[in-house]
């Protein structure tokens, strides 16, 4: 929509500039193979069904009641699975409200915040919309962060580990590196995939007063349409994000998200099997991609990232999408010759390298 | 907690300022008649019950996908109850998250934006939140809005209609006025109540640039427990909250919200039935507790302002703790001998009133 001039009047200043993100789309046509915002392939864990069952009987006279703004039951329940102590955790509205908090909460000082050239695109966005001075750090050639590039004043960095959308881990010797080096800023690590083989800084929270990891049951427990993120970290620092939450919506997560969420964390073998389940499918994804001339970057995340090495990506995410199979494309600089691929169920994956051979040998 | 200066240095500093918002408790004991929130004392529709167990069927795969960023099908729904087009909706998490999204996308002028001494307790935290500039209109002695008072420059002005914790309606003709004489300023009229009986501004909508109306489904529609609540105005101010909400978390409402939310939406006379209910029900209250020399302010809302002739307000908040029942008591400058009373059933009502009786026997 166009607006005009005299309209725009009514905006803040402020807001005329901003550059919203664009999520991946979520088309309404059937029988698509969706294979571009990192949603997993399998349900929930059937414990979930149980427990919004639950919440329903009595004519859903719970619904009436305000939620706990609190979420503790959530916050124990996080804090079992996680071997640590309720008062280290906090729960937003997806890992995205708990991302912007963070912006807020640590993120407004002085020096500017430090992150990658290539990395989730939402974190330009909090910083525009929070007025944050920012640094971008670039990738090494291989796509990979180096941490000695960080070595530099800042009000504070964060890094998505696995990174997205490269999908290569940076491994936990290093993070613990980086907290060393900037022991007077918080160091945030965006663990939205971790759980697909990466190595979680959960272990770190302990012995760091300067760190957070952001996690979210939207990808590796089924639950992207019941928006429930969080961050684990000292106390002194979650106090940061419950002053900001408290200062922006009292009740972020509704009643059905808390008990979804609570019996996701509490089905561990569930959780487990079926992260191991999207592992071994990427791994044989990968290997069939390989055999039809993909590169493909080593994946930690349940996606992975890959060019081709003779066709242009553009036009394979254009062909992909005439048989029905949709996949992520950047058009931005340094990435815009890859493709990424959300790992699908064995079928999909299949349908999905069955379109590949088939539009490489039209081309 | 109690946090060091030493461990402060990692908060950025103008969150080490913030005085987040308090909300109502939500104690966790049993045969509580809890009529401190403004929930209300009926379920919502069965049509609500419906919808979520739709969503569950086949295992709940539906909640392993992102849910619409737009949630396009509830912004029909309530496009359809309230006679307007779709694009003249907003929606977000509770009302709560669109009015901070509200101050961001409107409030950040150069003038101050105005709202009553006596109203929402939020809006002074969402100015802070944003460094919004701010001006206090006090109410008259009647505790009612004068809109005379607000003729001033200023950089938006919000009113909450019927007021909170007040319960004073302002006519539609004195809603209209102000429009008239702030055409360059947005006017925010924030009808959390306006379904218990006063007049919607939505009639207004249409013709004014500058209104936008804020409304919920946690009073009239009972679902609190779900957070969803939504602006309505002409779209280049819709335009305003979209370009906000998609800088800060693009997917707020929860795919059960959204199914639960439209239910409700569908279910008309469910909807009016049951706000008769609570009108009815406020009568019967206001008129036994003025047999027992209590002064009730007129309400339009769902919940009452009282203070009794002889004693304290806080005493009897005290004494009627004891007797298992909550009030919201506010001990604040103008207001701290009133109580604000949520309408209950009218089962509720008489064992509040029953407790009042006893309680006043004895001081």
């Amino acid at each position: 929509m166009t607006i005009t001039n005299e309209k725009m009047r009514f905006w803040s200043p402020e807001v005329r500039e901003l550059e919203p993100y664009v999520p991946g789309e979520q088309p309404k046509i059937q029988n698509l193979l969706k294979l571009n915002t990192n949603e997993n392939p399998y349900p929930p864990s059937p414990k979930v069904v149980e427990a919004l069952e639950k919440q329903l009987s009595n004519q859903a006279d719970v619904l009436r009641l305000y939620p706990d703004p609190d979420a503790s039951v959530l916050k124990e329940a996080i804090a079992q699975q996680q071997k640590i102590q309720a008062d280290h955790i906090f729960v937003g509205n997806g890992s995205d409200e708990v991302l912007a908090h963070i912006f807020k909460a640590f993120f407004q000082q002085e020096e500017p915040v430090l992150y990658s050239d290539i990395t989730y695109s939402f974190y330009p966005v909090y910083s525009q919309f929070f007025n944050t001075q920012t640094k971008v750090i670039p990738l090494n050639e291989h796509f990979e962060i180096d941490i000695r590039d960080y070595q530099q004043p800042n009000g504070g960095i964060i890094i998505t580990n696995p990174n997205a959308p490269t999908s290569i881990a940076l491994p936990l010797s290093e993070i613990e590196k980086l907290l060393k080096d900037h022991p007077n800023r918080v160091v945030v690590i965006d663990e939205a995939y971790v759980d697909f083989g990466a190595e979680s800084a959960v272990s770190l929270v302990a012995h760091y007063e300067n760190l957070v990891v952001c996690q979210t049951t939207s990808k590796s427990r089924s639950l992207a349409g019941l928006r429930v993120g969080y961050a684990i970290a000292q106390p002194h620092l979650i106090a940061a994000l419950e002053t900001v939450k408290n200062s922006f919506n009292s009740y972020p997560i509704d009643r059905l998200a808390i008990a979804a969420a609570v019996a996701s964390f509490e089905d561990q073998p569930y959780f487990e099997a079926h992260c191991n389940k999207v592992i071994e499918s990427r791994e044989k994804l990968i290997a069939d991609l390989k055999i039809l001339d993909f590169d493909v970057l080593p994946s930690k995340a349940n996606f992975i990232f890959t060019s081709h090495q003779h066709e242009k990506a553009n036009i394979l995410a254009e062909k992909l999408r005439e048989q029905g199979v949709i996949v992520r494309y950047f058009n931005k600089p340094r990435i815009d010759n890859f493709l990424r691929i959300t790992i699908g169920t064995d079928e999909e994956n299949k349908r999905l390298v069955d379109s590949l051979k088939d539009i490489l040998e039209t081309v």
